[in-house]
């Protein structure tokens, strides 16, 4: 028996196993359910993961809907592409006016935050909604403009039970990430904008 | 003063503050480059975080392109959604039959993983295109199925200067994270296919 042919076999019975381990694992995973989803960490790829779950969503043809709370006056092509041509299967609203550093005034800070959070509720409770992205949430939750322990339990409590609530931002607060079913810490290993001097740029950071 | 007015007056001068560092530190961020971005970790989210930027870069009306090189004959939402709505914005191949646990098979993977590639470097080469994503690749790299010296040797030398390239998988193996602009390790936290017993359901998982 050759080397390549003896490296190829060794491979297909390892391949096998994992199947196998595999198989026997999924089949104890029976359970569908909406999740609360939370996108933290450092680093980039919080918002683009949640706004690629909502296309992966369109693409399934399930009804979403997206809230952002502080990119308001930011540029944003994923917010400009669903607003051009999903406009019907993902409705987004923009509630915030930027990050708090830009606004500068925490009084319309918080006005905004809970505007945005009553049109979430509203969006979450209405059960043809099968995915909702509340983008930047976190630092709303962050900056207190809005009570972690109010959201934690309205989506508790208040959620449909086959609705996901995707909810991204840095610093998610530890209540948040208790009633999660999923979380996710995004970390930045090495960024150009720090290494290279590299500007913020179209496609990549908005 | 009340407290309230002191806890907004405070908050306005740090928020100005902050904002003040951040205008000096974006002055020096002048370099407009096109970046090899790594997103890489064991959380979920590197390839919607992937298609993210994709339908961000289709936002801005760049041309991209993808390339699938694992998950071929797995279900993918974006996948389906791109062909459906933006196969001239973005094309996108799917090389790739499965995972390596599905197909069992090296020798066929291989060959999978060489036109994969082929069909890779000549999309990059195309510099028409400004973001190209390789989905999965770090799983052939891992594998052995492709050289990550050939892949970095590229991306390093013949990868025009303004094009993006997004490379996403576990185990990034560490001379394509040396090589990179951007790396971001996705890391799971909390998961309910351990903890809850979920299965992997549409809009989430695939």
């Amino acid at each position: 028996m050759s080397d390549e042919t003896g490296i190829n076999e060794r491979h297909k019975a390892r391949m096998q196993k994992i199947k196998a381990a595999r198989d026997k694992i999924m089949e104890t995973k029976t359970v569908e359910k909406g999740l609360i989803i939370v996108l933290t960490g450092n680093g980039k790829g919080k918002s683009s993961s949640g706004f690629g779950m909502i296309f992966r969503a369109i693409g399934h043809g399930m009804p979403c809907a997206v809230v952002q709370f502080i990119k308001g006056s930011m540029q944003s092509a994923e917010r400009d592409l669903l607003k051009a041509k999903f406009a019907e299967e993902c409705p987004v609203h923009v509630m915030g006016e930027g990050f708090t550093w830009e606004t500068q005034d925490r009084e319309r800070d918080i006005v905004m935050a809970e505007a945005a959070w009553e049109k979430a509720k509203e969006l979450i409770r209405d059960d043809r909604n099968r995915m909702v992205l509340l983008d930047e949430i976190n630092i709303a939750l962050r900056y207190d403009y809005l009570d972690v322990e109010a959201v934690a339990d309205f989506l508790v409590n208040e959620k449909p039970p086959m609705t996901h609530v995707v909810l991204t931002g840095r610093n998610a607060k530890d209540m948040l990430m208790d009633v999660a079913d999923l979380v996710t810490e995004v970390k930045e290993v090495k960024h150009p904008f720090r290494t290279q001097g590299v500007i913020a740029q179209p496609g990549v950071e908005f």
